[in-house]
């Protein structure tokens, strides 16, 4: 529930109509019931299947009927697409009108907020880690950000009330805010996130192109279904998060490949050392530590 | 249920009392009541733990007394352990006696039942593909290989009637029957398996080795669940599928860093050019396939 002392939002301008701007309607509407939503999404379409499904209560084809009157806009389109549409809603934005994105990378959207001009001072940057590798507004859901992560990566420039009222926001949603710099962020998704999706694509590319690429699929296991499950996740998304957080994740990158060579090293070793043995140990120990962490949550 | 027309074991000798030989003896129990298992592992105890748990009947110091008068051998210790025990158990066999394994590594495995010797013709090679990142008998369970993968990879000197029996077995426990030869099984596993875990605990080890290390596990989501599960498999048997299947393994590895290189030098790219999105898109359409694989089953 939104807290009651807290000012409820008015009307909401969703700007992507995806999963996860479409699931954070859903749980906003379920919050407050009088809440008007419009929605803006190219292509149209994709506004008006939300419409229809009662993410929104109306889709606009351009983007200043969309924010008219607005007190929160939620840009929620991949992050490419994020400056331009600062840029192009800046000017008909209310002045009390707080805008926020649900962007995986944060210090490329930051560095577009500054297109918002006099209105930067309202943005705050979020990335919620929900969402899974489905897209699309039909998936959307009421609880998807329920005890997950949400992070802001608010600057020095950014109005503190307006981060106060987008913590309410994601608090009463049951989200588990941190706060961080937008760089510490990057870093830190890149390490959690980007990587394994960029190690799980390169994977399946290899199976994509291995002469028994058929008997491969038919006959992988559990492990093979768990670990390459995010390498189905959506090409336009992804293609946008590591082009926008590239220094990261390439950092995160070099990291892996020494730690693949060494496990190469030991593996190719006929010395009857432990090299191979006590490096799976410390994988097994790390991932079992992750594992214990979220018991004592 | 144990087709009636089959001919019954009469008594099983359980080589290593971990996950996979465990659940194995737990289904053959269920379908034939009168079924005596004798068991043996170094260390005793965890035969002794199996023995507690209901697995075998009698838990063995000596494997001589453990495989005496046994119509069955399941081998199921860590690969690199069964050469060693294939020469202690030769001569204490029953001349019928069937022994099988259920190692993830096969030629590494055919090679050792030479040490057979005249029994060699009555081994039959098998890897279930079934069993996940938990190991140790206490994870037992009936019904584990119900729809999984079983591998057979006989070669010209088995004994068909034997390899005929051991299909027999895993048919009436609800596998799935594959025949290859050792060196196709080993490509592919290679390929599906084996490399996703290597893949994972180099992952996991560039996690640990991270500055950012607590934060980069509190923060983590779904992705990272799913992606680095396997990284918590055990040591001992990843060390020794490793060593064995070590010229296929890093085949596969070698076409993956490949594939790694051209998702790289796409994200650096600065052209506005489409190659990385059409990797991952061809990466997703491979995952997809699968799914898709999985729900036509």
């Amino acid at each position: 529930m939104i807290d009651a002392s807290a000012k409820p939002f008015r009307k909401v301008a969703l700007i992507g109509c995806g999963l996860l701007g479409s699931s954070l309607c859903l749980d906003l509407r379920q919050a407050q019931s009088a809440l008007q939503i419009s929605g803006y999404n190219v292509p149209l379409a994709d506004a008006q299947r939300a419409q229809a499904l009662g993410v929104i209560d109306q889709a606009y084809a351009e983007l200043a009927q969309a924010v008219d009157q607005a007190d929160l806009v939620i840009l929620a389109t991949p992050v490419g697409a994020m400056a331009e549409l600062m840029v192009a809603m800046a000017e008909h934005l209310l002045p009390d009108c707080i805008v926020m994105d649900v962007g995986s990378v944060k210090g490329a959207v930051v560095k577009a907020s500054e297109r918002l001009g006099s209105m930067q001072s309202r943005f705050v940057p979020c990335h919620p880690m929900a969402g899974g590798h489905h897209s699309g507004c039909a998936h959307a859901r009421v609880g998807l950000f329920s005890k997950q992560c949400v992070w802001l990566t608010p600057t020095s420039n950014t109005d503190p009330r307006a981060v106060e009222r987008v913590t309410q926001l994601w608090r009463a949603l049951d989200a588990e805010i941190r706060i961080a710099s937008a760089q510490a962020h990057d870093e830190i998704c890149a390490a959690n996130s980007h990587l394994p999706h960029l190690l799980a694509f390169a994977f399946m590319n290899s199976v994509a192109e291995h002469p028994q690429k058929d008997m491969i699929l038919q006959s992988a296991g559990a492990g093979f279904r768990d670990f390459s499950r995010i390498a189905a996740s959506s090409p336009a998304l992804w293609n946008q998060i590591f082009k926008n957080n590239a220094h990261a994740l390439l950092k995160s990158l070099h990291s892996f490949r020494q730690c693949l060579q060494q496990l190469e090293i030991a593996i190719q070793s006929t010395n009857e050392d432990s090299a191979l043995l006590e490096a799976i140990a410390t994988s097994q120990k790390c991932r079992q530590a992750w594992d214990h962490l979220q018991l004592s949550v």
